[in-house]
């Protein structure tokens, strides 16, 4: 049940058989932007939400790991793919669903991939080809945008934001 | 209890009267550097753990806003400071306690603050006089780190990394 706890000023949820506090947080979502000779790695969605729409492999950051380690393990993971990770791109708040996104420059390391369990398919991508229309996520349409206008300048930035509801 | 629900890989702590699952990712703190001409704004904790030490202002982030709304909120409750936010300045993962920490840059719109309930008292320090022993946390000891040298070649980056155990 949800009931405020001692000394907190927010309802959270209490487990009445043991008393474990369930905090509830915003979680991340950690993935890549993986490079391969200029073309970007997609994975078309194995499951829901947005089941057939295309993303970037990413996925939920786990206990006892570091971003960087989750952007790897969720490339590997979705898209078989073996990356070099590179800086933080972007880093964008859902207030609305309460996550926040996380994705790293990566380049591959070699142009093998293949979908994992969680994914249809994956391929690569030209800027002229990418599937605008067919992408899953806002962040990450908003994430690919950056960085092909990013490219074009020779010149990579961080970008922080949030999208509003 | 925890168990590994239908589909996942990991056990969760699940309820056995109503069946919520309560996930456990990592969660974010979120604060800021406050600058106030070139003296940074630093709060002594009234909790534990690591009561009675420096650090900069910060707490979790909260569902339903963005890491900025996040970072704002935190350094008034804390620090009853308002500020200009700057750029995200650095990005450090704490897997040992399943945390990543991130830190704004921010200007002081006034020299006024007060502590809030968590802080026994806040102070602006210059360089010189940061009380670095009693820092309290390794992520706020890095942060000034970068901060201060970032300052001497007047161009601050955006750090990521990890606090390995």
């Amino acid at each position: 049940m949800r009931r405020v706890p001692p000394g907190d000023n927010l309802p959270r949820w209490v487990c009445d058989a043991c008393g474990e506090i369930h905090y509830q947080n915003p979680r991340l979502v950690i993935g890549t932007i993986p490079d391969y000779e200029g073309k970007i790695l997609l994975c078309r969605r194995a499951i829901e939400p947005r089941y057939g729409y295309w993303t970037l492999p990413a996925g939920f950051m786990e206990n006892a790991e570091s971003t960087a380690q989750a952007a790897l393990r969720e490339t590997f993971e979705e898209a078989g793919a073996q990356v070099e990770l590179g800086e933080p791109f972007s880093l964008i708040s859902v207030p609305a669903v309460n996550q926040v996104h996380l994705f790293y420059r990566a380049r591959m390391l070699s142009v093998e991939f293949k979908p994992g369990e969680e994914t249809l398919e994956a391929a690569l991508f030209d800027e002229a080809r990418i599937p605008w229309k067919d992408i899953a996520f806002r962040t990450v349409a908003l994430t690919l945008r950056h960085w092909f206008a990013d490219r074009k300048t020779a010149s990579f930035g961080f970008h922080a934001e949030s999208l509003d509801r």
